[in-house]
C-alpha cells in the first residue's frame, strides 16, 4: 500500500478522492498496490464527512511524514501551492497537479527539482481536464517535431460561442446562462478574457518546444466583443467561431496567441461544442492528430489527477518527464503572423474598403448598413495598417 | 548511443528508419541517447540503397547480438514474425512492432514474456496508425473503469463510405478509386469486410478489460452491402454511414462487433472522413473522449512505432506495458445486444412492416418501388424474429 496525501479538498481535491474510492480495485491493479489517502490539507474541517479524520491543517504534518510517497496538489493559484510543491519535490515525493496556474509560471523549474530529486511533476489535469494531452505529448509524440498545436481549451468560452451559434442569443444572455449553469463563475473574466486558455497554451507551447514560454508574453484577445450580428455572419459563410488558443512554427520562429477564430467544417476542431475541449496537434511527420473530450468538471479532472497518481505510483524514484529548459522561450511578434481577417463595417464605407483591401470576398448576412468581407492573407501588421482607414466594426481572424 | 534492429524492410519498416534520420536530434534528445539501427532484416538486397550495408539474411545475427537491444518488427503476418519477437524477448530485447496481426493472436502470450524478462512488448503503431491509443489506454485512463470504445478503425472502409457519402457513387466505383489511389488493396477483402477492424477492436478490448479477446468470437460484417441507396436513406435522415468496431460493457458483458453504423452530427465520430481514424473512449468517471488521426500511412505508422522506441530506451530493464492474461474473456451473445435499426424493404410490404415493427421512422429518400425506416430499440434476436416476415433489402444498425 502507498500513502498519498491531499492539498485542497475542493472540488478537484475531494473528486480525487472520489475517483480513489469508486474505482478501488480497477486503480490498485494498474498502479500495482493499494493506494491510500492518509492526509487531506484544508483550512475547513469537514465535520460529518468520511474524510474528517484525515483532515488536517498543518502543512508540515504531510511534508515531514516519510510514508507520504505522492502528494496532489488541488488548491489552485500560485501561493501557497508553489512553496508547497516544492517543498514537497525536495523531499522526495512526488506531486501531481491540477493547477496550471502554477505549471505556467514555475513549471520549468518544478520540473527541474523533481528531476534532480529522482520524483516527478505531474500534470496532466492542468489542461484539457479528462484529456490526456501532457502524458501524449510527453511520451507518445516523441518521435516528430511539433509544427502546431491549437485548441479550443477553455469549456466555459466554448459553452457561450456554442449557445450563441446554436440559439442566436447575445453575448450577455449566452454569458448569464453559463453562469446559472455553473459553467461560469460570478466573475468570468479568468475565462471570456482568455486569461484561462493563455496559460494552458504557455504550457503546451513550453513542453513541445522544450523552453519556457512566458504567458505575459502571448497576445491574448477573449471573446467579449463578439456580437450576435457576427455569429450571423459566420453562419452565411459556413462557418462558427471558437477561442484558439495556437502556438505554430513558421520558419524556426514560435508563434503563440488567444483569440476568436471563424473556421469552417473542414477544421477538425469544427464539432467541438458546449463545454468539451478539442486539442489538435500537428507533427512533422505524423501529420495531424486531435485530442477530445470533457475539460472540465469535477470527476473527469479528477481522473486525470490519478492518472498521474498511478503514473507516479509505477515510476517511483524514476523521473519520466521530459523537462522544458528554463531558458525563456523568445515568442515571435504576433505583427508578423499571416491569416485572413472578416472584417464588418459601415455599409457606407464599401467603396474605401474594395480600394484598401483590394480582393475579398464579401458575406452577405442581411444586417441593416453593415458590410462584412473576408480579406485575402495578409500580416497583422499589413491588416492594422489598412484598417486604420476605416471604421471597424469588428474583426475576426479566418482560418479557412 | 543504442542498438536497434528492423525487421522486414517494407512500408512501415523503411518508414522508421526515414522517422529516425529526419528527426534524429529530436529523438536523441526525447530518449536520453543517440538510436542507431545497427541491421535490417528482409529477404531483398536492396542494392544501391544507403540502408544497403546494414541488410542481413539470416536472423540468428541479430538475436544473438548483446548490442541489440530493441528489435523492431515490421514484417506484418504471424508467422515468423511470432517467433521472431518471442526469441527477441526471450533474450532480453524489447520490441515494437505495428503488427496486429501477431498481436491480436499473441498479444497476451507476449506481453507475458516481456513481463517475465523485464523487457517491453510495444505495439501503439498496430491500431490506430499514427493516433496514439494503445499508451493512453494503458497509462492515462488507468484511473477509469472502461465502458465502451468505439472506432472507426479502417482507413480504407472510412475512405469509400466518405466517397459514396459526398459523391454520390456507388460501392464498386469508390473501390476502384481507393484502389487507384494506394488506400485499398487489389485483394481488399480484409479491408471491406471488417478483418482488419476486427483485430483492432480485439487489441483494445484485451487491453481495457485485462483479459484475451479472441478475434475470431466477434461478430464482424462488413461494408461490401452497402448502396449508393442506403446512403440516400441516410443523408435524408441527416446521418451518415460509417463501420464502427466496438466493444461496450453493459451489465458486466462485454459486446464486441465490427459493422456500418448510422450516426448523426450529434456523434464525435461524425466528422472523422476520408482515410482518418477515430477512436472513441467513454471511462466510468472521466465521460467521454476521443482522438482522432492519420490510421494508416507510411509516416504516420512509423513514427508511432518510433515512439514506442523511445519508450523503450526510457525503460531498459522496466516493464511498463500494463499486460492482459491469457484468461479468455467471454464475449456476450451479439442476439442479446440491443439498437434501433434502419430497414429498407419493398414499398408493397409497409403495411406488413408497421404490423411487425409497431412504431417505426419513416424516411422517404423518395426511392420508386422503396420502404424505408427506422425500427425502435431492441435486441438483434427480437429484431431477426421480425425481420423474417419481411423481404429485407438491407439493414444498417443506428446509433442516435
Amino acid at each position: 500500500m502507498i500513502q498519498i496525501s491531499v492539498l485542497g479538498y475542493g472540488t478537484v481535491g475531494s473528486g480525487v478522492v472520489e475517483v480513489l474510492n469508486t474505482n478501488k480495485e480497477s486503480i490498485a491493479k494498474r498502479a500495482g498496490q493499494e493506494i491510500n489517502v492518509k492526509y487531506v490539507l484544508d483550512l475547513k474541517d469537514f465535520e460529518g464527512d468520511p474524510i474528517q479524520e484525515k483532515v488536517v491543517h498543518d502543512y508540515s504534518l504531510i511534508v515531514n511524514d516519510p510514508e507520504v510517497k505522492i502528494v496532489v496538489e488541488t488548491m489552485g493559484g500560485v501561493n501557497p501551492a508553489y512553496e508547497f510543491v516544492k517543498e514537497a519535490l525536495l523531499k522526495g515525493k512526488s506531486v501531481c497537479t491540477s493547477n496550471k496556474e502554477l505549471v505556467a509560471s514555475h513549471g520549468a523549474e518544478l520540473l527541474e527539482v523533481a528531476k534532480k530529486n529522482k520524483v516527478n511533476f505531474l500534470f496532466e489535469a492542468s489542461v484539457g481536464g479528462g484529456i490526456p494531452i501532457i502524458r501524449p505529448l510527453n511520451q507518445s509524440l516523441t518521435a516528430d517535431e511539433i509544427q502546431e498545436i491549437t485548441g479550443i481549451l477553455n469549456g466555459t468560452t466554448n459553452y457561450i460561442l456554442t449557445k450563441m451559434s446554436q440559439e442566436g442569443v447575445g453575448f450577455e444572455t449566452a454569458l448569464k446562462d453559463a453562469q446559472e449553469k455553473g459553467y461560469a463563475e460570478r466573475n468570468p473574466e479568468a475565462d471570456i478574457e482568455g486569461y484561462d486558455a493563455c496559460r494552458k497554451i504557455a504550457i503546451l507551447t513550453s513542453l513541445a518546444y522544450g523552453m519556457h514560454v512566458n504567458f505575459e508574453d502571448i497576445y491574448t484577445e477573449g471573446i467579449t466583443k463578439i456580437t450576435d450580428v457576427d455569429i450571423r455572419y459566420a453562419k452565411e459563410a459556413g462557418a462558427v467561431i471558437k477561442m484558439f488558443g495556437t502556438s505554430k512554427k513558421v520558419d524556426n520562429k514560435v508563434f503563440a496567441m488567444i483569440s476568436p477564430v471563424m473556421i469552417n467544417s473542414t477544421n477538425p476542431l469544427y464539432s467541438v461544442n458546449d463545454v468539451f475541449n478539442g486539442i489538435f496537434v500537428k507533427g512533422n511527420l505524423l501529420g495531424d492528430v486531435m485530442f477530445y473530450g470533457a475539460g472540465a468538471g469535477k470527476l473527469p479532472t479528477a481522473s486525470a489527477v490519478v492518472s498521474d497518481v498511478v503514473d507516479a505510483v509505477k515510476h517511483l524514484g524514476i523521473n519520466i518527464m521530459q523537462i522544458w529548459s528554463s531558458k525563456p522561450l523568445e515568442l515571435a511578434d504576433i505583427n508578423d503572423s499571416v491569416h485572413r481577417y472578416f472584417v464588418r463595417i459601415p455599409k457606407e464605407e464599401e467603396d474605401k474598403a474594395r480600394e484598401v483591401f483590394g480582393a475579398i470576398e464579401t458575406i452577405d448576412a442581411g444586417v441593416y448598413g453593415d458590410f462584412g468581407f473576408i480579406t485575402g492573407e495578409m500580416t497583422e501588421r499589413e491588416y492594422k495598417e489598412k484598417a486604420e482607414n476605416l471604421i471597424i466594426r469588428n474583426m475576426i481572424r479566418v482560418a479557412f
